[in-house]
């Protein structure tokens, strides 16, 4: 079967990975709305391309925080790719370093931050942070981020609690005994699952804006916020000094029947009126996306299930294979909707439909 | 089969439940329009959630006009409980005071007040009122429901006339002969079903505004008015001098082509301007449900169909089982949405999707 | 099988009737946009009910015109009711004459105005024109209905020419030979259907206003034109001096795209400001339905199709039967609505859903 | 089977075209958003009907450019007519010319242009030009036409490079070694199709609209831009001196996640202000929908696949059946709609619908 689209790398995974992990990757809060939802706002947001521009010469790079990348697609921080691929998080950084661009690594890695650092020492690598209940294993996770050389700091907020995702429920989603979170062994008993209100894996869920100054302490790196969706938030992650927001609604996992990325990236970049750069994941699935995304101000996108999915299919080179054609899908939208360069994308690219 | 979410109760009640009595709680007035719009209405508000917000202790209790209970989701009036589970109202009574929050009980209960009253001496316990044509019967229903200690009295303004169930004319629904509607014995002739236009169970179709001055002669209690849809009548509510307004359709049996409910709160929230308590019944079905219905002014919301399922799996332990569900999923939706407590939901927590 | 709603004569008449002959009252133009949107539109506006009015006396009487009818649905002009029933156009004057209300032949009608007029002496009928090229005809036919105690004239202004109905022409769709267009016969030749663009039946498409002109100069009957939609159209139907508009678009019979009829009455009946009665037809299959059009300034509907199904259900009694329900689900409608008598029923009544 | 509309001729094509044939002539770029929006848009524009107006005698006549045809429907320009039919563009010519209308013929034909003037000279026709790298190849091309009597150079706008049509990169779309793309044999090597971001047979991505003065240098024949979408590229046509702009977006096979053209012909109509000519392609399906396209403002419609369609069923034949039942429908729905010639189709006629 040809790999045509991320849809065919989709099938793949679904088809080829057990159950539990394809439902534990796959899966929503609730009815999944808000997971759905990212991918159906993408259908309402209507290109109003440009023709005879002179697009012989494509370039599609970009810069993060100062850093240039391929494309505007790094890797957003997904848990356990030991499920997708024995060699877990180490593939995906050596898949986003040869394609040049950023990978995020969670905090819920099944590698450990140095595993991923030796697999692939130059690439452009952020760390992803849950606030522990115990300060000591987040301090301490942060530093060993900076010391090997992670470049960035993201900061999930819209997680204080798991969201209900009920396939994970039936399953009794847990990770396989040879599998472990290897940044935080020792750190803390691991809590099970259950239907009911409870607190994954001891995170914090008392973390507010002002801890944001206790990382500030913690660290010389860059810091980004992850999960924000409005306005008001994004004003306050201005006001706290932060570097970057990644708009985000954990691939629908966390609060079901909220907004659609696409849709609140709008409101998001007026609110930050260009005075930090902003992100966004969730439904990201051609290079039109990704053209859409940017023409309504991200600077960069990232994708969480299709690396999986990548992973799933060929591990390293899976991965690969799935930048390949978002960078070659994105090139092609830009080309055919006027656009040479990142420069030319603007907000009168899109939009948005009333149906 | 795991109890995950409440679709899980409802599967089991319709494959478990004679058809008659399934169908009967399930029927909507002619082609099901506003019961199905009920619940595809919540699809169309979106939260506005913040980040970042200390929800490590949380706070989900409200009070009903003065009365605490555990979290604002109340058992709404529904009749013939029997039909789902043996003991019928005495178990739902019982479940609502050990998850200490409030049942409506109807006029057309299978069991008496004095039963229902006996089953949970200590609940929170409502009276739900259609004015017959004798008003001597409701006048003795009344003072019997006052003496048993019920601490409300809910009008049911939307049945002068019962709407046309489909399928309830099919099945020539009728109670079956060991089955009573007990607390109107001896009261009247029980009239037969049939499609034409008639008056079922001798209700008083001539009852108006001016009732309300007659029901407030005969009680102390406080007067909730049931099935509001509109300002106009809103604000009719407050000059009677009701203490409250349950903005309901009747979940969708009466009148086919009224509004959700969820969108009838906003206008009669807003022509209330905060005098009296506003509640909702109708299509809850989830925690975020619950949300969204109170960050657009209602103070509570009651459930009718979930509690049939509840009943029908497990009798006062399977009710227990969707009250706790909802719990759950209402405190985790409010902690993801960055309220800790209920004071903390606001209007800016959602707004409607314009699809 | 109980017969409780139309849908169960649509779909008694469906499995009972020769294909073709369905086909041919089923048909719409092209893709049946129109004929579907007919009935997809009503499902948009919302009622307002309102609570605690007293129903218990309910008067769902109207008049047309003057003429008191038992309540606001009459028959539309439909053809071939022999295709349905084999007494045909007789067991529809009848039905009507039984229900009191009003029955539009057709200058299609498989029996004579004078069998029409004899089968129901009493009742209350206009007369549909279908302007023919040779004039003499039509004003034959004019006279012959005044002479016969038919009370109204309708023209139909839509069908210069036949819309395209696919079904009938992959049909080869004719009368079978035992029905004969008994008003027309000897007046001309019966032409074929064929794809092609064609007049069927020799109407003459030259018609315009002037021609009311005319038609008032041969007869004191009211006329009422039929097949109006937009706004201009209706305030030239009121400068020309006719009685009344229906709201129609055959339904959905002739040109393919144009409005549901319920969405045109609003700007029919806003431009008519009050100076003629304006009714409508399409669409109707519920007792809410007419509701709605009332409350949007219909003064009455017309049922086309569901009173076919009637007579292909048992004749003139089916028909009663189709009247009969919808009588019940209009004052039932009404008695929820809070609306004790038809002058009840205002603009406030409904609105229109935005989705 | 009867042929009575172009569905007909679609599922005849589907039936009987190799698999790799339709294919390639249904594709659409990505998910085949646009390729489809373009006919759902049709239905979300009604109709606004005018009645008892004369159309008694029809015209359906337009002028493209001062030229008259039959009727505002030409042939648009799609390559590879062999695949379709045997005899390919010569067979388009014979039936666009018996059915006196405007073919485009593309630069991509399997006949040459020689060939396609002689097999119907008295014909209409233009020629649709992509700009060659080697733009002596292009030149030598206009100048062919011009000398052949081709009345119009259509210059192609909007493929800079090929759009990602799936599917015929899953089935290795080729033409069949038998046919040639015979107006450019020996000019350049044929590429083959690939996944990735490439240049389809060496057209030239540097193009811009001062290569609108280079065209216009060569040739005296109008200039016709095709593929603008935007008001700001339908005033740059309109300051480049072009004649005539066709709003398209390539059936959907290029961009994917335009407009549909019917939407985006509101805004290039508006901004051409009547200075120059504007056509659509895109979603013709049914006689109304020439209809609306002219009361949007275009002057005439070109159709791609269902000229193709016709082909497949029966070469010139066919292609004349398509054209017939597009006249004979765009006729009656003219009539219909009260329109007795071309001059009488305005804006007033339609109004988009919000849903």
């Amino acid at each position: 079967m040809a790999m045509v689209c991320l849809s065919d790398f989709e099938a793949y995974a679904k088809k080829h990975l057990p159950k539990i992990a394809w439902d534990f990757f796959a899966a929503g809060a609730d009815d999944c709305s808000t997971r759905d939802e990212n991918i159906l706002a993408y259908k309402r947001i209507h290109f109003r391309p440009r023709m005879l521009r002179d697009v012989s010469v494509m370039d599609i790079r970009t810069k993060l925080l100062g850093t240039e990348i391929s494309f505007p697609v790094g890797i957003a921080p997904t848990g356990f790719h030991q499920l997708a691929w024995p060699d877990g998080e180490k593939s995906t950084a050596r898949a986003a370093t040869a394609m040049n661009t950023c990978y995020i690594a969670s905090t819920y890695s099944t590698c450990t931050l140095e595993e991923i650092a030796a697999a692939a020492p130059s690439g452009i690598r952020w760390f992803q942070l849950y606030i522990h209940r115990n300060r000591a294993v987040s301090k301490q996770l942060v530093q060993r981020a900076e010391a090997l050389g992670f470049q960035g700091l993201v900061l999930t907020a819209d997680l204080p609690y798991t969201g209900k995702r009920r396939d994970d429920i039936r399953n009794g989603f847990r990770l396989p005994p040879h599998m472990k979170l290897k940044n935080l062994e020792g750190a803390f008993e691991v809590c099970k699952m259950s239907p009911s209100f409870h607190s994954l894996w001891c995170l914090d869920p008392s973390v507010t804006w002002n801890d944001i100054y206790w990382l500030r302490s913690l660290t010389h790196l860059p810091i980004i916020i992850k999960g924000i969706l409005t306005k008001e938030d994004a004003e306050l992650a201005v006001r706290h000094g932060v570097q970057g927001i990644i708009v985000s609604n954990h691939g629908g996992r966390q609060l079901d029947g909220g907004p659609a990325t696409i849709d609140a990236l709008v409101e998001v970049v007026e609110a930050v009126q260009g005075k930090i750069e902003v992100y966004l994941d969730g439904g990201i699935r051609k290079g039109s996306d990704i053209l859409k995304a940017l023409a309504l101000g991200a600077k960069c996108v990232f994708i969480g299930r299709p690396a999986l999915w990548g992973l799933a299919y060929k591990g390293e080179e899976g991965l690969q294979d799935v930048l390949r054609i978002l960078q070659d899908e994105f090139r092609l939208s830009m080309a055919l909707a006027g656009c040479a360069r990142v420069s030319h994308i603007d907000r009168h690219l899109v939009h948005f439909s009333k149906l």
